[in-house]
């Protein structure tokens, strides 16, 4: 399986690592040998090498903030959007970053290789919220798989579970914790502390960029909503076409009263069909600290799901981080493996 | 994909009700087509049909507490035991009673099923916990599939979990909520119940049995315990080969402690690794009442899982129900036509 990498930040780094910790059980266990054909990185540089090039060094030189320069192969200049269509590999993994709004370049990217007849696995959610119809179509004339696993829940593997793992329930309703900044920033604010002074605290650990609003605002949660309603729902509708509210407005007095009344505001996501529409939301919500999804705190994501066999389902696990959200990538890579093996 | 029963009950009848409900979306997506050409059952009695019988007609006999004489279709008198090899069908449905001790008479039914040539799905704790590796192997050398979900979280499917959600991940620690009545019990004793009151609730309402023993002494989660110990970890173990400790010391006056401090008593189930052996033990623990596990309520299951590339996934369902526990079996089901069609 040869890989081509546009991008090679966090996610693709994440990725590389754990293709090489696992690369001999991959062989043995799953059929995986792989190799990868090049990487196109903004700020890196381009480089590829038909015959493969040597993925460690790559990624140590990512990791010291070296350029590509170094890396054997054979350099090449230009943007990946004109670059992709004159290479080849089998599989394009896009992790360039994502822009909610209008879903460039990484939509640009992912048409491109997979009208070439490359499988793509992302974990870009702007192309999949804004052109997941489209480029499903594009991937079936072609015969390729357009896999996004990682877009809704990071590492933890919730597509595959509404597609694989419960199989033959219908899905009357999800709802859960999408975005792990403002689930960090409400945690803090449970302490006492303004929402300012967490969002502070959250930018200091990492978890929220220095402009805040996809994340406070909803939107982040409001995409991953928006690609549960496409592939669990069948809905056509684009992110903006359902009411989003963030958690701005939000004052600690209000947090710490809810959990004296044993409740937790938590920023829900939720899908829902109401006779033959499918609807969707992102607000913040009271919820019972009882519940499950009561008791996510920090970072960590969830999702309820209301099944007609069997109740409620939840699955609570990380929604961000290196190492997960390549391993969601990975995951995406096999299931490519696994199709071919048969 | 001709149908034998073996067993009519609770579980079994769900199963009826979900195929008979899902019947459309059963062929039209999954290409599964079934009929029922048997059903056995000690106290309803036999019934077998190659042309296939009518499974609602039967279903509402079992459901008046009828015998299924009125249904149509040959009776035929003797224990399963003696009848199974002399039938035709493709899948054997295995829902009898669970004997955690001998795994009889199922371990008898499977074995028939499997080296006649048919599939074997079934619910049944004591044949998996006690049989695994002989019946496995019995299975591959007909060519058939053993599959066995609904034995550790009733219809929540983690052993799919594992197996086909969470690819590629290495697997460090299961630990969880196997057993849904005592999990009521400790429940009903944070409101100042007696264990011997709480008990009496949980019989009430039918999530103890008279005898709880199986229940309340550990041995239901040590069951569920080896079977991931075995699938999971490909551990050779017996079920008591493992520490068991159950909830029968623990007092109301510690439950209620424990909460003062954040923390619930559960009983937990675990599995891990260590060097190159596989541990288990079932014992009453202090769980964080922030952590997920601590969430979970009445008789609702869960399992947190610890992962290499994912850090912990944590999955609550229901663990017990007709239909709940119906389902795990239509999961086995869809996973062998899928399979077929392939």
């Amino acid at each position: 399986m040869r890989l081509l990498f546009v991008g090679f930040g966090t996610v693709g780094q994440g990725l590389a690592e754990l293709l090489l910790e696992k690369k001999e059980i991959l062989t043995k266990e799953f059929g995986l040998t792989w190799q990868t054909v090049g990487i196109l990185d903004k700020k890196l540089g381009n480089v590829v090498a038909p015959e493969g090039l040597d993925l460690q060094e790559a990624l140590t030189a990512a990791q010291n903030q070296k350029l590509l320069e170094g890396v054997r192969g054979e350099r090449i200049s230009g943007e990946a959007t004109e670059l992709i269509s004159g290479l080849e590999a089998d599989v394009l993994i896009e992790v360039t970053y994502t822009d909610i709004k209008t879903g460039e370049p990484a939509v640009t990217h992912i048409r491109q290789a997979l009208e070439k007849g490359m499988h793509v696995v992302t974990t870009n959610k702007g192309p999949v919220a804004l052109f997941y119809e489209e480029l499903i179509d594009i991937a079936r004339a072609n015969n390729v798989h357009f896999l996004f696993e990682g877009t809704v829940m990071s590492g933890t593997p919730v597509l595959n579970l509404f597609r694989e793992t419960l199989i033959g329930c219908e899905f009357q309703e999800i709802k859960g914790i999408l975005n792990g900044t403002t689930n960090y920033i409400l945690t803090r604010m449970e302490e006492g502390l303004s929402y300012e002074d967490a969002l502070k605290k959250a930018q200091e650990f990492g978890y929220a960029e220095a402009v805040p609003d996809a994340d406070v605002l909803g939107w982040d949660a409001l995409a991953k909503v928006t690609i549960l309603a496409k592939v669990v729902f069948g809905s056509r509708a684009k992110p903006f076409d359902f009411p989003c509210e963030g958690i701005t407005s939000i004052t600690s007095s209000a947090v710490v009263n809810a959990l004296s009344r044993g409740k937790r505001f938590k920023l829900i996501g939720r899908v829902w069909r109401e006779r033959n529409l499918v609807k969707a939301e992102v607000a913040p919500e009271e919820i019972d600290i009882n519940h499950p999804l009561g008791s996510v705190m920090g970072a960590t994501n969830a999702l309820t799901i209301l099944t007609d066999s069997l109740g409620e389902i939840t699955v609570i696990g990380p929604g961000a981080g290196r190492r997960e959200t390549g391993y969601s990538l990975l995951n995406d890579l096999l299931k490519i493996a696994r199709e071919q093996a048969r």
